[in-house]
Parts: C-alpha cells; structure tokens; sequence
C-alpha cells in the first residue's frame, strides 16, 4: 500500500492495476528536474515559515544525494514506487528520517508534476531549437554552393518553369523559421510556473511564488490554481509544433526521394544515409527519407492522442493527465533523430547537374514565350491561349517546343516575331524572375541573406 | 473548355472531372478577398509597366463593379467558372472586353489564391478574437458577481478542498488568453503576403511587392516563390488554435453539464439556453453544451484533415492544397456559434448556492486537518497518514469528520489539540490559500485584476 | 417556441442556439428514410392498439403526401422546424389535424434520428459498393489489356525488379476486395433496428418490433434500448471504411502522379482528366490525382472527429451525437467523386510502352544474377554479396551490368560460368516468378481469374 | 556495414542513421514468429529444390536453438543487428556456418516481415477476444445480481426515465459484441499469408505458397505479390477495432467516474481499484477509470499516425512501412491492462441502492404521465404538451410532480382522472417497458439470455 497517501485504505492496490497506475517505468525522465524543483521548494518553505534554514539545507543536500544516485544509476527503485516523485521522496526519508516528511507541505504531486514537466520541455524545447538551427545552416550552405544551378520547377510535379536548386533547397529552409517561431511561442507558454497551485485551490503556506519561479527559470507564475494544475496547453502547443516540423521534413523527404530515383536521379544520397536490401544486390535505399516521410504520421498520432484525451475534462486535475507524458516523450526523441539526420543528409549529398539538365526542355518556357506577347501588347489571357495552341501544334508533330519555326508560330499568331526564338534561354528565363522570392541570381543572393538574418541567435 | 486555360487542350474536362475540380461552391466565400487583391495587382502592374495608369483604372473599376454585382447577388455564374477567381475574371473581360485579360498577366492562381485566402483568414482571426474577448468579458462577470461564493472543488471529481464560483470561472478565463495569445501568432505568420510568386518562380515584371502588402495590409512578403505558393502553415496554424478554443470550451461544457444535473444542481441554465425532449415532457436539456462539446471533435477532425493533406506534399503548388479552405471555413463558422452561445450562457445562467452548500461537506477540509498537524510540528508526510487513519475511523463509524470527538482524534495522535476543531470551518479554508492564484478572497480579487489586464486592446 | 417540446418552457430559445441547435440544413437528406420510417411505426401502433387501422391508413397516406412534398421542392419549411422529423410531423398535422400528433406515440427523437439515418446509410454501402465494383472491373480491364506489358517495379521507389502492368495495376485491385469486406461489413451492423428504444428506455406500447425491422429491411433488432439510442459504432465503421477506401485511392494516385511526370512519363492522362494553369500554357495536371490523393486527409479527418466526439460521452442519448450526420454525408459524396473519377481515368488512361522499356535497365536483373549463383550451389547470402560486387565494380566503371564481361564478372567470382549473360533477359526474369501472385504471365493469368471471381455479385 | 545486403556499399552507415533505420528495440518482439515463419520457409525449400532435405533439417534445428537462445535471454545481440530477422540470420549463420546463408532464398525482408508481423497478430487478436470475453462475463455477472434494480436513466444527463442497473450495464456489454465481431474480422484480413511474394515481383523458386500457410495457421495466400509486401490494412483495422474497443470503455469509464462522485454516489469502487492523494488524506480517487478514460486518445492517436502514414504511399515496400509495428504493440499492451481492470474493477464494485433511490424523483415519470392521457385519446402530441404545462406548475410551485393534486391536473387538462395518481410508481414504469430490449424485468430476463448467447465460443 502507498506509503503516500495509503492512510485511509483498508487494502493496498491491484497488482494489474498497480501497473496501470504507475507512471514511473516514463517518468524517470522527469528525475533532475524533480530534484531541481523539490529543492526551490525547500528553500522557498523557508521564507514561508515551514522549515528552518537547517532542515532545508539537509533537505536540499539529501535531494541532492539522491539526485546523484538517479544520475549515476546506483538509486534503487522498488516496487511499491508509483513514479519518480514519489521514489525521490521515499529515498529522501530514508536518507534524512522524519525531516524528509517535511518537503511535501503545502504541495501536491499535481502542481509538482506540472513543474516537472515543464521544466523539462523548457529544455526540450531549447535542445530541438538547436537542432533545427544547425538544420537551417546545413540547407543554406547546399543552396549556397549551388545557388544558381538550373533545374526544372514543378508544379503538379509537371514541369512548370525553371528554377535552381538554391531555389529549391531554400523553399524548405523558410517553412523551418515558422517552426522556430513556434518553438519560441510553446517555450513562452511553458515557461508559466504551476508550483504553489497545491492540488487545485493554492498553497495555505505563504510562499513566494515568484522567487520560486525566478530560481528555476521560468518567465511567469500561474494566475489561477485550478488552470495551474489541469493547463496542458503547453505539451499539446509542442506536439503541434512538432507535427509541423515534420510534416515539413516529410516534404523535403518526399522530394529528396523522388530526386533519388533513376527516373529523376537530381542527386545521389550518400551511403552513410543509404541502405541496402537483404534479396536485391543492386539496391540503395533511400530508408532515412522514407522514414523520416512516414515519422510524420507518428508525430501527428500523438498530438491527436493528447488533444483526444483532454477533450471534455474538466478544469483540475483528472488522473487521465498522466497520458501527457509519453507522447511528449517520443516526440522530442523523434525530432532528435530526424533534424540532425536530414542535416547529415543534405551535407553529404550529392548533385547530379548532368540529371537536371537533361531535364530541362523547353515547355518549361512556354510562360516566357507568353510574356514575350505580352509585351509584344497581346494582352496576357490572349498570349496565355496562343501559346497553349503553339504548344498542341509541337505535341501534334511530336517535336519540342524549339523545333517550330517563326512560320510555325506565325501560323499561330502573326504577333510572333523572329525575335521570338530568343526566348528559349534558360539562363535568360532564370534571371528575368527578380522580384522578391524569385529565382533569378540576385533574387536568389538576396534571399540567402534574408536566411542567415533569420537564423535564430541561440543563448537565450 | 477551361477560357483560362483551355489552349493545349484537345478536349473538355469530363463532366463529374469538373464538378469535381470545381472549388466555386465553397471558394465564393473569397469574392471580397479577390477583388482587393486583383485591385492592388492591376495597381502594381502600372508601376511594372505592364499597365497605363488609364487601363489600370479601367480594371480596377470594372472589378469594383463585379464585387458590387457579387456582393448584392446580381452576379450570374456561368457552368464553366471553376473558381471565383475564374468567375471574376471572366466577368471582368466581359465588361471590359481585351483589356481584362490583361489582369492576370505575371500572376499565377497559385499566388493569387493563397493571398485571397490570407486575406480573408487575416479578418476571421480578427472576428474570432473579438468573440472570445467578449466571452472573457462574460466570463469576468459571472466571476465578480459570486466571486467568493463557496463550492466544492474537484480532483478526479472527487471532492478535494473547497473552492469558490469566482475561482472555478476564472479557471476558464486564463486558456482563453492563451487562446488569444496563438490567435494573434496565427494572425502575425498570416500577414505574410504570397502575391508576386508567380505559379512557383516568381514574377517576371518588376511588381513591387512590398507596396502590394502595405496596401492590403499584409506586415511582410513571403521570401521564396516556392514556398509562396506552397506554404499552408497559416491555415494548419489556424485550425489547431480554433481546435484548442474548442477543447477548452468542451471543458467548460462538460463541467456545466454535470453541475446542471439533478445530482450536482448547481446551477440552471436559461431557458434560451436549454431545449426540450419529442417525448418526455419534463426534459430540459443542455443541448447548448453538449454540442459544443461534441464540435470540439469536429475541429480537431479538422485540423487532422489538413495536416493528413499536407503530408508528403512537394513544396510548390500541387492541387491537394485545395483542400485547404472548407475545413477553415467551417472551422471559423463553428466558432463564430460557440463562443458567442458560451457568452450568452454565462450571462444567463442561474446559480444555485444551497446546493453548492450541500455539497459543501467535512471531508473537504482534510487537508486543512493535515495542514494543522503540520503547524504543531508534524511533517507532513505523517500528517498526512494520521488523518488518512481519521478519516477511515469516520467513514468506519458511518459518520462525517466533524462527528468525532477531539478523543476519538487523540486516539489516532496525540498531536491533535482541542483547537483541532476549528479547522472545520468553509471561510477560514478558503482564506488560507492566499498565494498567487489561491482561492482566498484577496487572492480572487488580485486575479480579478490580473485577468482584467490581461484582456485584449483590440483595434489593432 | 417548439411545438414539439415547448410546454414547460416558459421562454423561447435564443436566435444563435435555435441555428446552432437546428439540423435541419443537413438533416432533410433523411426525408425519405423518415417518411418511410414513420409509415412502418404507425403501422406498427395498428397492432399496438394505440391506433386503428382507419388512423393508421390516414396518416401513412398523409405521410405520402409530406414526402411527394418534399420530393419535388414544394414542401416549404418552417423557420421553427429544428430537424426534418420535427418539420414532417408539423406537416402531417396541418395536413390531417389532431390525429397525426398520434404518430409520435411511444417512440422518441432518440430512436427515430437512429433508425432513419442508419436506413439511409444502408443505401449509401450499397451505393458505394455498386461504385466500388465498377471501379475494380475497370482495373481488370486495364489490366487485363496489357497484362504482361514489362515496366520497372519499385520498392523505395528505387528499381527493384522488373514487373508489369498487369501486375501493378491488380496490386491496386485487391485492396478493393478488403474496401468491399470492410463494406458489406459495416452494412451488416447497420441492419440492426433500433425503432422501439423509446428515448433510452424502451416503449411502453406492445409495438412488434421485428416485424418494424422486416418491413424497412433491417436484419435484426437492438437489444438494448440504452444501447440502441447511443450506438453510432456503424457511423463510425463507415468512416473508417470509407477512409480506408480514400487511403488506397491515395496510394494509387501518388503513383499515377508519378507516372504521368516527365520524368517517368509511363502513362498520359486523357484530357478529361486532366487540367490546366492560369498561367503555364504548357500545363497539363494531374489534378484529378492530387485531389483524390488530398481527400484521403478530409476522409480521415471526419474519422477522427467522430471519434473524438463520441470519447467519454455516456450510453444513451446526449446531444453531442448530433455531430455523427455531417461527416458521414461529406464521406459519402467525396466518395462519390472520387471512385467513378478513379475509374473512368483508367478506362482513359494512355499507357506509354516506350517510356517504360527506356527504364529497364540491367540493375533491375542483380537479383536474378544472384539467383543464377544459387543454382550453381553458392549459398544465397554469399550469392547476395557477391552480386553487391559485381554491381559496385559496374557502377565504378560507370557502365551497367551487362557492359561486363565473364571475366570481369570472374574477377569477382568463379563460379559465375560464360552462361551467366543469358540472365540479363526480362522475359525470362518476368517468367520466373511463377509462384501464387508473382510476376509471370501464368501467374498474372491466374491472378486475372482470381481478380473475377473476387467481384462482389450486387443485389443483395 | 550490414552483413545483409553491404556488397555494392564502399562506406558503412552514419551511426545516427543505424540506430533511425534500426528496428530490433521493438522488433525483437516478433523473434518466436520469425523463428516459426523461418523453419515452414526452410521446409518449403526442400519442395523446391533449393535445400536438401538434410540442409532443412540442420537449419530448422538450428533456428530452434536460436529460438531458445531469445526465449531464456541467452541471445546476445550485436550492435550490427538491424532488426530481429538480420538477428536470427547472423546467429543461424554463426551456428550453422555457410548452409545458414542459404535459408534466405527467394525470401526476401519484405515478406518475411510482414509474415512474421501477422503471424504475431493472429495470436494477439486472440487473446485481446478472450480477455473481452472475460470482461463481458463480468458484466453479465454484474447485470444479472442486481438485475432489477432501479436507477434514474439519463439523456443529456438530465433525469429521464427510470431504468435498472441490469439494463445500464448490459449496455455496455452488447458494444463488446460488436468489438468482438470487429475483432473476428480483423483476423480473418490477417490471415492472409504474404511469404512468398518475395521483395515485391513474387519468388523465382516453386515454393508450394498454400502449404506454408497451412503450417503456419493462415487460411489464405495473398494474391499479389506487390500487395502482398505493401498491405497494411490488416494492422489498420486492428488499430481501429482497438480505438473503437478503448472508446467503449472510455464511455463506461465516465460514467463510473460520474456514478462513484458524492453528488452521484450510485457505486463505490473497491479499494484495490482506487488510488488516494499525496496532498489530501481523504480521497479515494477513480484512476483507473480516468486513465482508461483517457487512453482511448492514445489509441485513437495510433490509428491516425499510422494512417497518415500510409496516406498516399506507392504500392510495393516502402520503409515508412516500419513505422506500423510500434503503435500495434503499444495498442495490445494497452487493451491488455484496460479490459482486465475493467472486468476486476466490475467485479469488486460496491453498488449504493439507497443514492439510486434518493434520485428517483417523481419527474422521472413525467413520459408515464403522457402515456396515461394517451391512453385516455389524447393525441400523444397534445399529452406531451398538457403533461409539458403540469411540470411547469410543479416547478412553479417548487414541488415536486406527486404533490400536485387531482384538481391541480385538472386544471390543466380534464382529461386527468383520479386514476392518474398511479402514474407515480416507479415499479409500474419499469414494467411497462416491456418490447425487446426495454427495461421491464422479463424484457431484461430475456436481454441477459440474449447476452450469454452472444458470448463468443473460443477455441477457434
């Protein structure tokens, strides 16, 4: 029977049901953080008048013993331990004797959980920054070593107009800066401090909620003690956050893996981010995009898992918040492999020019041979059809677009000119899309300097 | 034939293949958004060069003219427009004749859409902030009105400690600012304008875009043409804040369902707030809440819905984007019923305060048993476990805490002093947690402040 | 106010909550199912006693009449009718005075909604099914008529071994034959009558409710009144159905997407199935495509939105079981878009031979290559690196396999003999594969026969 | 670098990217089904010609040995092993020496995968039914002791007829016949052998498919190879029938949860079943009902990951396909604790006649009321609103309904007799009920035969 709260109990727990409730077998994640927030709050029943100085000072050495024994893998758990705060506490009371008794006054595990956890999301949410930042640097030097290499633009995956792969790789770097933004956002939000909220109606011991809240790091202190103990905005503004990054890097993934094939074959993986296949000699698999594409799901079956379960709680604390955890868990664990593994991946890929200029035919310059009528004084919808006509007269014969002479396209429309013909010139197609964003080589310097200003400055 | 695109084409679309296509049904709703943003384009052209400041006026004219038509449902659509935007220039070319295919000339649908839509989502987040601000308002009074009136709180729906309404409304209060805190995030990565992407590459006339975003109120242009047209992070951003309102009103909603039952009777709703049975004659029912309750699946089911979409997208324009604005749209109509109705509720609502007080029972002061223990020196572990044993003697004998005599305390611990009883007392309990966000009357009076402060300027 | 439930009201409802609560703008596509399931209940009273035959014989006929009404637009709804229930008994009493408020007797909102909507979802398996079955027959025939035509087959979208077209477009057959289990599935939960459940407890009239459930073509009644009005495991069954059907339409129109790119250029999709861009004059898109591709994300998300709504909520009827109708309709008409577009762009579908043989190449043969050593006694995991080799030293060289010579092929083992070359042949790799559902023309033939015998026989 | 398929590799794999692609934590899972699906694979060899029957014979005992090694943890597992099918290979190998590389001919990771995967499934469908069984058991056990017994039944939470506990819990045992039903079929979609269809074009060895199946318990071959390596809809419906399995429960939960608050009171949960608080001496909290409650968002949370995952994906192997087997194993641990408890937490829980009794308050009769004037000939519709306007002079009054007398009903409607005082019991009510699956005791009596019928015979 919990030593916990087993006073009023006539018969212990279940042994299925024991299981059930334990918590301890995810939440030993939780541990230094545990130890970090039972400290401040040690202190902090100081100047409320709970412990003297001393009995704190034992307590926060005692804490700090066991904190030790957790981190070096000597702290033996047992049985009846129903989760880490409880471990660390039945430790400390063997340890100190009756003093350790003293920490959870004016407490609960509800409000000490929801410090816990945010405290460690604060973190999370600092380590998957990082990470995306190096991610971010990694796309910018692909598109920087190869800004302006022309390869064909995709709508629809039809060819649509030409573009580069600095282009290209750094449509995938902006989507990653919302994610930063987010992060930013959900590490604001998390950093609320929950202690003192008691189990659902405040402390009645006068601690200083705000001190508490400045030794351990966070921005604010929780406004009301119900929401304090039952808010899990923040673990489910993550996992959103996280959904969002990747289903970013499903889209890279996806891309990368069409690239990879035979029939585009833009660029080659490099064998450290390649496997092979137990029957077929000849296969190089492009398994981290792929699993990287598929994590996608997984992230978002959590964040649906956690949105599902709080639906239709009501405000405090209802046990099924113990389903926060797990999710969260995996998550942050997912995201830690497939940032940094799609950051390796891009700096050891290889580009096959010789691939994308293959092709590179010239529909992918009809809309240049509209804005040629256009400015001819065809207005746009007119030159739009023309050329649509021009290009049925080429798939008609069977011929590309350039194999049509100035009397072909005069048959057409007699605002063609000879002059026309010019407009098949990649390199001219390329730079004539300079506004913001686009992919001609000044454009495309520009936006390489927008990237680098929006590279986040880590060291908060 | 598609007018705007039919030049290559041999054939029609198949019938179904058109209804199919087809997005005018839902995308009517953008008719406003896509008259402002053709306006500014024409605009634009006339500094790219492409327009005379006359034709220009000319097209911005007529196209004033198609919203009026639209506006006041005089505009016929024909079988063939596929989308408004279609719908609008096509219409505009019939009032202007030539000089209206002039419109689209260096746009892409893929660039106009996703400004049309931002647009429009930019002032659904502004209305959606307005109703909730209003709904915190409501909130804030119902709170005042019987801000220390004493109920019982909950953990696991089990009594716990005392609370008071004020404190248990005001628990709904503070997710709403976070609400509003990831709406006004949602409005910011909005405000980002797509206009000058062109269909993937970017514009080929030197448009300024950063005069198109300041004249349609955008804060910033989109930095990558690519991901210009590809980026829906705003819509998913979107869905996932209306999703948390809606669990956090289905958290309300469950909690007034159970306080308006026989057995809780906490409070009465409003006859316009309740309906009745077909059968039984006596039935008023929380239908109000119940289906708020229930739509906070609908708007989760929406935001999976988009990000189940976007999975594994190119970046770039593909056409499963356009499945990005019916759950949006939808989503922002459920909102637009729910908030306002919570609103109405709260206004209306009857508390019942002998019923509360019914409720209202010993065992809730438990803690404050403890609490007293702890004060004669006790550590509260062991308190803790004392009054676990004092409560089992009481629920042995049949009988509430207050039945025991300070013997029958004495034979659990010595510690218990004759004063022991005057634990036992509502008020004395709820001015005891007087922390920051405590539910003692001065602590409910600071949070009143607070969550006043905390309401949003609008006027942005 | 109601008629239908006003009597203790004292107030009417609020305009916001009267639309929010109203289902009438979905619900009127269940007239039909309420005319008739109206018709069988008065009967049912017949017999009951609560009606005689002369009541009964009016109100069917008048209930005959609403329903031509509604038919053929002629019927005029009230503002004050909050369902289509409710608007046909108002009709039916203005129709026939005071006896048609009899129809009501006994019976509930609660079991009627259910039985009408489960009457209609009947319908709506059979509907889906019959589209189901054409859509399979039009893969058989696609299949049928270039059956051992040799294409590349993938896994890891990489070259693997060569199959046909045959072979891949019966892959995207039998998960049909599952959709169509999964189908007739749900239909059998669905024929379950829950006419008779009163509003949670049972009626208090004698009414036979199996002979209700074979005149409206149920298979069996409910056995649980409680059970009966809360029971949407059957809309839940469809949507998953349903979504399942969306997530292998997804999968064949990503690679239909693939196909159709430049790049592969294995099929050309007719012009009615495809479209153009507003402005690219060269586009032609697989929109069809991507927009099956994308609604498997609107399929799923009205999964999880009816199951989050029913999450917690208890057994009996509760408001929120009002949100089960929408989801299931959109299911159903996205459903049937997408099935028949599936199948008429196959039965369009150009396939490109030409393309497909350009892809052959000898890698996609190693495995054969390995095989050969295993018929010369070399283990095959030894067989399998060897052949690692042999590639390796091909693509060293920058040649393809069969630029090697015995020799060089030697140089890496001696057990590949001068017969080795005579591997590099596709037919014979094709007819190797002879085993139940491989590759050869045998075994495709077979499968063909499989594939037949597999169609559902409809009028059930 | 692997063993497996390293031959054409010059660099090993990033040792991030190893432990990404690597399966074996969770994959291990399968090393009985993989020894099983290995030694038919060995047999089916000899009938092919590829293996001696001496060759089988020496690897066959040889995978025995392994299987012992997993089974006692002797297994020493090395940092190089992918999964647990490269595991079992490379020991084989160690074990056996070079005739070990042979037993993967014609074989690929593909098929052996998914074999091994339904193989496991097959087992575990079944176990998930017979713990089902047992849960239905308890509750028919339950029903049946208190069969009769009278409690308010709710809509809407609001009191609306009398029912019986019997009738409230056999409620939720017909939703388990469903789940079984659902259940049954999922396995029979599992039973599909896939070995065989090789990497994806089928086997080049006449391995006889329909004996493997046989000796390893399918009832089927599959009938495409690329099929056969792609389908997952097996692991899908699974994950569904378990969500819809964890939201039945979901239901019950909350309900109990409800039951066991004080304001209900309807039950107490036996202590092994209930958990306390570490702040508050007094609570006896429902957790295992809350955290069964909020599991079924995790599950729900599988379901949707994996489905996105599968969305739009080619047919034939993809590695996104790995990411299936995580969330079907943490949905079996799931339904392993959920249903178990729920039977135990049935079978030990203490019911409170005397609050169900407290709660039967005359308005629970009100529909009886409207009944009794129907059967005087008042058009039910007209009753409901007569009986509506008494409730309302109830209410008015503040009395209840059987405190209103004769004169006072008159006065609302002559059609009240003196006889209409004998509406008022609740035995009289609850018999009424008496079509099938009403609340009378013979409708009850024959709904619990109908039930232990329903039972499912085990020992397929």
């Amino acid at each position: 029977m919990s030593k916990l709260w087993g006073g009023r109990f006539a018969r212990g727990t279940d042994a299925l049901v024991h299981e059930f409730n334990a918590s301890l077998r995810f939440d030993q994640r939780l541990a230094a953080q545990d130890i970090a927030g039972s400290q401040a709050w040690a202190r902090g029943l100081v100047a409320a008048g709970v412990l003297t100085q001393a009995e704190a000072d034992t307590i926060v050495a005692g804490l700090a013993q066991v904190g030790e024994e957790l981190a070096d893998g000597r702290f033996q758990f047992h049985p009846a331990d129903e989760d880490i705060h409880t471990a660390v506490e039945r430790r400390l009371t063997e340890l100190l004797g009756p003093v350790g008794g003293k920490l959870h006054t004016g407490r609960s595990r509800n409000d000490q959980v929801a410090t816990d956890f945010r405290l460690w999301l604060l973190d999370a949410c600092d380590q998957v920054a990082s990470l995306l930042t190096d991610l971010q640097q990694a796309l910018i030097a692909s598109a920087e070593a190869n800004l302006n290499l022309p390869m064909p633009g995709y709508t629809h995956l039809q060819h649509a107009q030409p573009v580069t792969w600095g282009h290209w790789v750094l449509s995938h770097f902006w989507p990653l800066v919302r994610d930063q933004e987010r992060l930013a956002q959900v590490r604001q939000r998390t950093a609320v401090l929950p202690l003192g909220s008691g189990a659902l109606a405040g402390t009645a011991f006068p601690v200083d909620r705000q001190a508490l809240a400045d030794e351990l790091g966070f921005t604010a202190v929780s406004q009301n003690s119900l929401d304090g103990v039952s808010d899990r905005d923040f673990a489910a503004d993550f996992l959103y956050a996280a959904t969002m990054i990747g289903l970013h890097l499903s889209r890279v993934s996806e891309q990368l893996v069409l690239f990879s094939s035979s029939e585009f074959g833009f660029v080659r993986l490099d064998d450290g981010y390649s496997t092979g296949s137990s029957l077929m000699p000849q296969k190089k698999n492009p398994d981290t995009l792929e699993l990287t594409r598929g994590k996608s799901g997984r992230l978002l079956g959590h964040l649906v898992g956690l949105l599902t379960t709080l639906k239709g709680l009501p405000s405090s604390y209802d046990k099924d918040l113990q389903e926060d955890k797990e999710p969260v868990f995996d998550t942050f664990d997912t995201l830690s492999l497939i940032i940094p593994i799609m950051a390796g991946l891009f700096r050891t890929l290889t580009l096959r020019p010789e691939k994308m200029a293959q092709q590179l035919e010239p529909n992918l310059l009809a809309t240049d041979l509209a804005d040629y009528l256009v400015k001819q004084g065809v207005p746009f919808r007119q030159a739009h059809h023309l050329v649509g006509e021009v290009v049925q007269l080429a798939e008609n014969r069977g011929v590309p677009l350039t194999a049509l002479t100035v009397a072909d396209l005069q048959s057409v429309s007699d605002k063609f000119g000879v002059e026309a013909a010019a407009v098949f010139n990649f390199a001219t197609s390329l730079s004539s899309r300079s506004s913001t964003g686009g992919t001609s080589p000044e454009a495309l310097q520009a936006q390489l300097k927008a990237a680098q200003a929006a590279l986040p400055k880590h060291g908060r």
